[in-house]
């Protein structure tokens, strides 16, 4: 069993175009044995987001501090801590961090 | 996409053997057409706990809110807020609210 704090896990800086001010932790990937599906803590500073972007795999996101807007290429709808997204395949979507503290969330990807 | 709050889903009891004073959401599943993974919220009572049990699937495991210990069939260990847990298949686990208010943890499975 892996038990860490994930405050114990390396905080990286994904680098991607579209990206701003956000770090992210690897809480659990394939190199902890996990084969079918990885949990990462996205960190994201006031004013910073995720691209806006669209992909072949689903996101299940949990907002666990902050506040902050989804946007996909039409509209835009906030949220806040405890809030729970399902994004399936395909779906344009762009996380903004729209408080004044740091966004964190938890995203989860299927592996294959 | 969807995007709801958390307590907006629905608090169900589950029937098992070996559990008391939990309660589960289930945040994201295949009923949303996630096909890979699901999300679950448990909320477990103060001296609540889940079975103390094995299975051939894994759990990814996030501790939102609360204190408490994970035991298997020699040892226990006490966690807290923001901790994280990987229980790789066939480990025996059991977790325990040893604190004084819910205990709220994400536990995440894998479809297959």
């Amino acid at each position: 069993m892996k038990h860490v704090h994930h405050t114990e896990v390396k905080l990286e800086e994904p680098k991607e175009q579209g990206i701003k001010d956000v770090k992210v932790r690897w809480l659990i990937s394939d190199k902890d044995g996990a084969k079918n599906f990885a949990m990462r803590l996205f960190e994201i500073q006031p004013n910073g987001h995720t691209p806006l972007h669209q992909h072949d795999w689903e996101h299940e996101v949990f907002i666990l501090e902050g506040n902050g807007k989804t946007k996909n290429k039409k509209d835009e709808k906030n949220f806040k801590q405890g809030d729970v997204f399902f994004i399936p395949p395909m779906e344009w979507h762009q996380f903004v961090n729209t408080g004044e503290k740091t966004l964190k969330l938890l995203c989860l990807i299927p592996y294959r």
